[in-house]
């Protein structure tokens, strides 16, 4: 097979997820992952530019969909339906990346340096909302609010997507975990207004 | 005045934030933070691990506040209000930390690592607050959502709290946060189930 057919990245990213998940991220050369996948060591630096970049490969393309689902939604919808249109988008390429993606979690999981290179991507994505519904005329704090609540909504969703046994699509949890957000979130309203508890003016 | 006076710490902190912020994180030394606060490197160390401490020696007590105020509200409480009181209770000592928070945020923003540490510090704090939350028999993901729910209005009433010319206390701004994200979240609610879509069983 050429260095250059199309799926190069892929067996690339199969060989380093496999090669994390049996002997650890930091004790896995690039040297080790290009022998893997049968390429060599230049043709790994011709698509990555280090061995951590095979995790978060994907960042970029979730922004874009997240933000191009946010940014595409009707302008009469409400922040809340444009960031479940931002959520929905995201999750379309994720359909047949279950197994991919639990395995890059629990590499993740097992590592510092990892861990906050994926909050910082979460962090970002959360700011590329928030500015994205402002363009759509959400003022501050809504629009920062909204994007978070998004990120919650996300997280917790791909956590359960990526849980032993789950077959719902990462779509759907969303769905779910957004719905559910709602219900904590508005539970005691009704009480608390019935408490005599005025709502603030903000 | 003698290096065990009850001040010190504050002193050193006081010391260390007016280095960073004139002369950048990076380029402070712990010699130049003694010397500035009075006191000698070895008091320095007795106090913390090393500079970049200094700027996270809050996050155990506001942790444990937070973590003390949910478990402390009414077992009759919502998770979300649980939460509230978590909030509330975290606000607590920043009353008169205004000035320091600001310019704490600033050195932050401008150093990658510090700001890595901060998103850890807000990451372990969702934790603590959702495994509180399971404590009280609130179950997942009710409870994942409902303590980054919290973190959302922690972080977003932090931030403009320490906008320019703000004035409304901490817990006033994280109170109008938290109604702010119930609206945004709970806006389209109506229009959703009018339009026909019937909530998820979850």
């Amino acid at each position: 097979m050429g260095r250059w057919e199309p799926n190069t990245r892929q067996r690339l990213a199969k060989a380093a997820l496999e090669l994390y998940s049996e002997r650890g991220y930091e004790q896995t050369t690039v040297a080790e992952i290009a022998r893997r996948a049968g390429l060599t060591e230049r043709t790994f630096f011709r698509h990555y530019a280090d061995k951590r970049e095979v995790l978060f490969d994907g960042s970029g393309e979730l922004r874009d969909l997240f933000v191009a689902g946010v940014s595409q939604a009707p302008g009469s919808a409400a922040p809340i339906d444009a960031m479940a249109a931002g959520l929905d988008a995201a999750a379309g390429p994720f359909t047949d990346r279950r197994t991919f993606a639990r395995q890059r979690q629990a590499v993740i999981g097992a590592n510092a340096e990892l861990r906050e290179r994926e909050l910082i991507k979460l962090a970002s994505l959360s700011a590329a909302v928030a500015e994205t519904l402002r363009g759509r005329g959400v003022p501050e704090p809504a629009a920062s609010l909204t994007a978070e609540a998004g990120m919650a909504v996300f997280r917790i969703g791909f956590e359960r997507w990526i849980a032993d046994g789950e077959e719902r699509t990462l779509a759907e949890l969303m769905r779910d975990s957004l719905h559910e957000l709602r219900t904590v979130i508005g539970a005691d309203r009704a009480a608390r207004e019935g408490a005599g508890s005025p709502p603030s003016p903000g």
